[in-house]
């Protein structure tokens, strides 16, 4: 008899993330640990888990832990515990304990402290991540596993869609991303649902993150309220309609970055400056990506510059009537010159 | 003392859109009805408004009968009874009399016969645009306004969203759209509110459409419960950004259809067959919508394409390993051979 359905699920997810680690770490080996003094052959991989402790990251660290021997990779895991919680150092210690009951090693914990910036879980994420590239880095880790699911994906789609600043916001979370490619997401297409079910199957003792049911957190609002009306309203399909819509929009922004990056060199004239005529001629979509390249390489931080911003500067080439400077977040300022557009630091 | 807020606000949209049409009018007076005989000058353009008698297009009627005569148009009603509702040829009787009471003139109901095809909204929105069209071409219309808001367009970009079939399903409706650019939307950036307050202010009497809120329709739905949802969890400014979201979705669909239509030639051999290595160097967006174009040019319907299809085929150049032929709708078949991917009826 095989595992469960959902236990075979998450092991089968690891195992091609493994796969996809091992080509390119062989293809690769310098970025990894140096190999010890004296020691001809480099050492076993080290692929390290990012576990919560909720039942998401304990399914993605019992797959691990199952698959990373079979491939002659070594398996480990981190916990972050953020500070935001009375008692989450020790819960921090239980979620070692249970990691190192499935096998890991090394396992470490490590404390963050959560700043403001950006709201409550811009901030904890971006501690998060300082704290896993640390460790990463201390440990020569080949790649960190992260375990968010088609849910997270939809949910993070949806926040995504209330910014309405355009297809980049709707991608989503790539199945690879952070420097090198170090952090992957194995579970992007399994649903939140499996993953809950393959540590029942295992008798893995889970942790509900009680942030998760609150409703001051915008995304646990999207998860117990507005997903669920959505699906109400569209049918049970949605979340997957949005996990697939983050794929398209992804590879749709990654070509026309790469047509806006191609297309600047030619728009500029001998001085470096944007020809109106020139970016005139092109497709909004591609014209709009150059503006705001430029309006952040000008020195406008990325985050303040709003599609309504680039569409003010975009006037200036499409609805020319003698418009003053625009000003733009960071102290940036768009004019037209004698059919030239000049964006700097005012 | 001048009109009240919302009432300004649905002028000042019409004014804008009339502006556009006397614009387009001019540069092409071609299309126009043709001038009588014997007579030397082209008549005034007529435009004329689709109404339901609901809301939102009692406004945009009663602000095309305010702004036309001052810009030399004649304004025009039209109102299809769907034959889906008992009375409803009285119901498009009293509208049209409703109009008239504006000073439209010429008004017309027409009776349309209500298919099957694609759904209950499907079929009555083809029958809706069949009779539209229809009377557009009768009476020479330089234009037929549409009520659609700004709300209207934010369900639609759910309902696309809905599909997880790509960016183009986020674009919505277009302001501009049909044979000649023939509809236009002038209240896709007002919301309902506004154009319900302007029937309030007016003292104009309007018509609540049952099915609006009959949850047997999916639109209703996520007008009364699905979008309420998200709002509660995202914030009150989704619908703008849904909105935000149609207009940026269209443009990069659009660069991107370009984009494709203009790789397409390039990566055809002297036979005409797709190349596949030539394929494989393009960003998966432009290859992936080649292929799309290629399969409903081999007789794919397009409605029953979805992305999971392309995907497949794509796989013959990403993912080769010497599978078989690929099964897609209307009996075409996708199978690489010796270098080159052939498209084509079964």
């Amino acid at each position: 008899m095989g595992p469960h359905p959902a236990v075979a699920a998450i092991r089968l997810a690891v195992r091609r993330v493994l796969h996809d680690i091992l080509t390119d770490h062989h293809a690769t080996p310098a970025h990894a640990a140096p190999a010890p003094a004296g020691h001809g052959r480099a050492p076993a991989p080290l692929v390290l888990v990012a576990c919560s402790g909720g039942a998401d990251s304990m399914a993605l660290a019992s797959a691990l832990a199952f698959e990373a021997p079979k491939v002659g990779v070594r398996a480990g895991g981190i916990t972050v515990d953020h500070g935001l919680q009375h008692g989450s150092d020790l819960r921090a210690e239980e979620v070692v304990l249970r990691l190192r009951g499935l096998g890991l090693d090394p396992v470490e914990s490590i404390a963050v402290t959560v700043g403001r910036d950006g709201g409550p879980e811009a901030a904890a994420r971006d501690a998060r991540y300082a704290a896993l590239d640390a460790l990463a880095e201390d440990h020569g880790a080949a790649a960190v596993l992260l375990g968010h699911t088609r849910d997270d994906q939809a949910e993070t789609v949806l926040l995504g869609l209330a910014r309405g600043s355009g297809i980049r916001s709707l991608s989503g979370m790539a199945a690879v991303s952070g420097a090198d490619g170090r952090y992957r997401r194995p579970f992007l297409h399994l649903d939140r649902q499996t993953a809950r079910r393959a540590c029942m199957a295992q008798s893995l003792t889970v942790w509900d993150d009680p942030h998760n049911t609150d409703p001051a957190y915008t995304r646990s609002r999207l998860r117990h309220e507005g997903l669920p009306a959505l699906e109400k309203a569209l049918g049970k399909g949605v979340v997957e309609a949005l996990a697939r819509t983050a794929q398209l929009s992804r590879d749709d922004a990654d070509a026309l970055d790469a047509w806006a990056s191609q297309a600047e060199s030619t728009v500029r004239d001998a001085t470096g400056l944007l020809e109106c005529a020139k970016l005139y001629a092109l497709p909004p979509a591609v014209r709009r990506r150059i503006l705001r390249r430029a309006a952040i390489e000008a020195g406008a931080p990325a985050g303040s510059l709003f599609a309504r911003h680039i569409e003010e500067v975009d006037r200036l080439i499409t609805g020319w009537r003698g418009q003053g400077a625009i000003n733009l977040p960071g102290k940036v300022v768009a004019q037209r010159q004698g059919g030239r557009l000049v964006i700097r630091q005012g």
